[in-house]
């Protein structure tokens, strides 16, 4: 089983977007996915490819307000890819293009009810931000990307400098 | 009647995510602005205020793939306030900070049913980019933004330098 990780290209997208409503078990995602991120993040987009089918994909980007940060804004495998590293592979190529650019933070976020989701940004190392409410204890701030878009923040710290510590106060 | 263009701050996007859906004429648009745009795109977002109110903002980004490029995402006027040039201030702002960072070129996109997004463009000296398929002798991409989500492509070219001519064929 060879899958390979790759940066998405622009014609990508067209294969990426008739796949993520039912990636995300029906909910309706293709709306939240227009093809900007394709197009316009190529550094920070990447898909996961097993014999010339994508099988996930992960679009992120820099952030222009804080360049130290950057932002994972979807990251979807095929459900029946689960379980077997390609998320892990895709968030992995994530981090060795930020420390390569001298970034020092990945964030995202999450439902509150994405259990699958909140789990695997554990498993990746990712911390969940303080939040006002909290959903199965775990703290969330309502209405994070408009009325009823309830959202979990995930932080991680990517730490390669000897005497770096995970707390930061900035 | 004074109107201020300014940056957006995180908060403001409280403010304009209970607008988007009116100010669309109730098209469901705030599922395509989530707050990440106002988070890290700082430098690329604005607001247009009267007497503390928000009337028009703008969310925008540089080009991760191609720096040379800025795209409009979203630009918005509260209806109440359309005809008075909010929108061409809001985008005047854009160019110039797109300028003064060494940027030269403006794209952005609107479905070929936004007769009035079409026609603002054009009169802010945007042109439509070639597509396969027309809608009233508008060229357009089918299937640009998801299954069924065509897209009329907008370009503008940002040209000081002399000696510099609109066309461009990278």
């Amino acid at each position: 089983m060879i899958v390979t990780i790759r940066h998405a290209e622009p014609d990508d997208y067209d294969r990426v977007i008739h796949c993520v409503d039912a990636w995300w078990g029906g909910r309706q995602m293709a709306s939240m996915l227009p093809r900007l991120f394709f197009t316009y993040f190529r550094p920070w987009t990447f898909v996961a490819v097993h014999d010339e089918s994508i099988i996930g994909f992960l679009a992120g980007f820099q952030s222009q307000t804080n360049p130290l940060q950057v932002y994972c804004h979807f990251i979807g495998v095929d459900p029946g890819w689960r379980t077997q590293g390609v998320g892990e592979a895709l968030y992995q190529r994530l981090f060795v293009e930020a420390k390569s650019r001298g970034c020092d933070e990945v964030l995202a976020v999450t439902a509150p009810a994405n259990r699958g989701s909140i789990a695997f940004h554990a498993r990746m190392g990712f911390a969940v931000l303080p939040g006002p409410c909290s959903e199965i204890q775990v703290p969330y701030i309502p209405d994070y990307d408009g009325p009823g878009e309830n959202r979990v923040r995930f932080q991680k710290l990517l730490l390669d400098q000897p005497g770096r510590t995970q707390s930061r106060t900035d």
